[in-house]
């Protein structure tokens, strides 16, 4: 076997073990009784640790580069060993005694989460996070040590391959200073119109599940391939070959549902475009958080809430829900902008916002200068200085999301990157294909999901996502295209 | 760490392993899409080799011995080690490639006997089925070297510890002898009235669905620890710390799926009473295969099928379906007798004669009496014997189970150990609980359940299943209590 041969089988079981974790975290999402909590919690554990062994032996260093010796002579091959030390690079620096403890940990925190969010009861929460933070500062200075790079660079960089502070910084400072007056005028241009029309429900859960069911299959989901079902907090996982996208439901207000299901969807287009010959190595997988936020966002903001498609929409929720429904009904409903509390639901004008929140308080909490114990009054000061609005609760403020109990810190900015570059690749869609608005009157993605297909997701990680961006639009990120279409669609601008 | 330690952080990530597929197992069977069938087989093939090879390195057999040599004090713990070393000897102290090669055999088998059965063809199965009995026949003589047993016995143990060739055989020729003049009478007694009143359906699947989670939740089934939800071949898995189990619905019918519903649920609360402190290690597993169908048969057999608890069922399935239903249809339906073809579709008393058919047959297959090419007419004489009904074809004779395809043989008796206990355990129940049937009439199995718990559950596999029974009943395994059960149900006598 040659050298390289060698790794492809070790990141292959990597692989086959990393998914299974993935199907069980599905599982603990969607499906798992509460008191599967702890056993779910040590599998996890065990199988995360065994995904790392498979790729973090000692000989790693020497094999890997073995293989760089005699580089393949075939691109994607070459490309997959280069996407195999980043692999390997940012998972041997951290041993697997830390690995195990931060899942153990992790699991038990967002268990913890749950409970403390219904009760509004950060303290109960503290410990639990308190460890959680210090695990993951341990693993960020390890990967750091390795990479030469600081502790949130080094977490940052395993969700999205080169998402670096200093590059961060000055986009997200630019969107700070201009996001505020935008959202104002917007507000103020919002405020001089009537109300939006009430959307009148109850809208039963099975008519919306019907109704997600219809519209993702419409935008080329692959029911083959994939499931829909529920979970607190929708997601897109499992694999490529087995997507398990998630959302839930409000019987009074079915937009939120819909506009998930979309979402979620667009993760889910990327998953099942990726390159079915390399799924299983690290080549094959996408490229980045940010760039599969990018997806989401494309589909959802970007396409879904354009006029036109809301147009298409509106007509077959009326047909699956019986109720009667305007375009102009879910136009208004679908882009109003106010100044919000919760993330998750907040809209593409003032999202950037609650992320560069969270961007700011998780670096302070990684670094120390923010104490856990006072992460929720530093939380709704932040909120009120960069979003205008403070928390009257720690449920709707510190403790809304799931992603620091998770573990996952340095995530929060992929969100932004996605949305800065949803609007740069939508905006060079509809420059070479001008038909695409026509088409998503009818419902039609089909355009623009084989330029995404052909721009992005056959990629899989074969570039970096500056160099997608590049290859695609002649620009790497940049927050020209968010603003412009963020004046267009509210200013008319 | 003491020999003894290492031992249980081994059987630990062996049980994280195994149930973490077994959870993978589950997906497969009630979630996932079809296209996501390759992806799963490979996963499921990698976690079943770590797990294996989680308690088959090579010192195991030293580490045993050392731990043996120097035995725990307490005695849950005496009975953990021989725990251990029993499933080291079924799992990992046969030469791994006389098990890697049955395996092959096995899969291989199992595909073409799904043709075979299809297309009634035999022939097409002879040189796979060939092949594996002579693998199976080499393993349990591996196994039988070790453990001073017969093929036969050695073969047996692995599905039931304790179960013998010697023990069973007189036990299934008095069932044998006693059952088919039993079974006349009753035959004749049901033919002197009328037919059972026909269940008027449809029946939808959503009101079924409800029927059956109010009734398991009733029966003690914790949803907090476990989900019901639909295959296509209803089972009982996960693990006992979170329970998975599956029923299938047929509109026209609700009777089968509430009654498999039951039956799964006797599995179920085995596995949620396993000792808590122990289900991690082979001692905090269920004792053996035919213990475990005496508690799902305990549950539907013995209690459900009462017609005390049928005047119960009738009254919460009229509420939740919506119909009309007396206690007197329930019973007529739930309780017809006749010879019938196949094994998965008989009632309780003719059921054990067909297992002796298999009993007798495995053997004879075993010893190399009978060829594996005159097993088509072997059967269909055997059926013709022992259950009075000759199969027309081999789809409903020989071709009929996938247990001797997919290499399991020893395990058709399980069936029949369980039945056997089952009417034990009852029986000794109702003289120490005189309440029981009347609490019966109220859906209650509270006192049923706790004596379960307490006589069963709770021993894991401290002790083997004769053990449990004698010391539950006073008697090891015991036809007379089945006998007086079948002619009180069924002849009032």
């Amino acid at each position: 076997m040659t050298p390289y041969g060698l790794l492809v089988q070790r990141f292959d079981r990597h692989y086959l073990l990393r998914s299974s974790a993935d199907v069980l975290e599905w599982d603990a999402q969607a499906m798992m009784p509460d008191g599967g909590g702890d056993l779910r919690a040590a599998q996890l554990g065990t199988l995360r640790v065994l995904a790392h062994e498979a790729i973090a032996t000692p000989d790693m260093a020497e094999r890997l580069a073995a293989a760089e010796a005699a580089p393949p002579e075939d691109g994607w091959e070459r490309a997959n060993l280069a996407a195999m030390r980043r692999a390997w690079v940012h998972t041997a620096a951290v041993p697997s005694d830390l690995v195990e403890a931060h899942a153990r940990a992790a699991s038990a925190c967002e268990l913890a989460w749950r409970a403390a969010r219904r009760g509004d009861d950060f303290a109960s929460l503290l410990p639990h996070l308190e460890h959680v933070v210090k695990l993951t500062r341990q693993v960020g200075e390890a990967k750091g040590a390795m990479m030469g790079l600081s502790v949130y660079d080094a977490l940052a960089d395993e969700h999205e391959p080169g998402a670096r502070e200093a590059l961060l910084t000055p986009l997200f400072a630019r969107l700070e200073r201009e996001l505020p007056p935008l959202v104002d005028s917007i507000v103020a241009a919002q405020a001089r119109t009537s109300r939006a029309p009430e959307l009148v429900g109850p809208f039963p859960v099975a008519r919306q599940a019907a109704l997600g069911r219809r519209v993702a299959e419409r935008m080329g989901f692959d029911f083959t391939r994939g499931r829909l079902d529920v979970s607190a907090h929708p997601f897109c996982g499992g694999a490529a070959e087995d997507v398990r996208m998630t959302t839930r439901y409000d019987e009074r207000d079915f937009l939120p549902s819909i506009l998930g299901v979309i979402h979620e969807t667009g993760h889910a287009l990327y998953e099942m475009g990726l390159p079915r010959a390399w799924v299983r190595q690290p080549v094959g997988r996408a490229a980045g958080m940010g760039l599969h936020e990018s997806q989401s966002l494309l589909m959802e903001m970007q396409a879904a809430r354009s006029p036109e498609f809301l147009g298409y929409l509106a007509g077959v929720a009326a047909e699956e829900l019986g109720v009667e429904l305007s375009r102009e009904t879910l136009v208004r409903n679908a882009l109003g902008v106010e100044r919000s509390l919760i993330r998750v639901d907040a809209d593409e004008a003032t999202y950037p916002l609650h992320v560069i929140v969270r961007f700011t308080l998780e670096r302070a909490l990684l670094s120390g200068d923010l104490p856990v114990g006072e992460l929720p009054g530093a939380f709704r000061d932040a909120m009120e200085r960069v979003v205008g609005i403070r928390p009257p609760n720690d449920r709707d403020g510190c403790l809304q999301d799931v992603h620091w109990p998770s573990g996952a810190f340095g995530y929060f900015p992929s969100y932004t990157i996605g949305a800065i570059a949803a609007a740069q690749l939508f905006a060079i869609a509809l420059e070479k294909h001008p038909m695409i608005p026509s088409e998503l009157t009818r419902g039609e993605l089909g355009t623009l999901r084989e330029f995404a297909r052909e721009h992005v997701h056959q990629h899989g990680s074969r570039f970096d996502t500056n160099a997608i961006l590049e290859r695609a639009t002649g620009r790497g990120l940049d927050v020209d295209a968010l603003l412009a279409h963020l004046r267009r669609r509210y200013l008319g601008a």
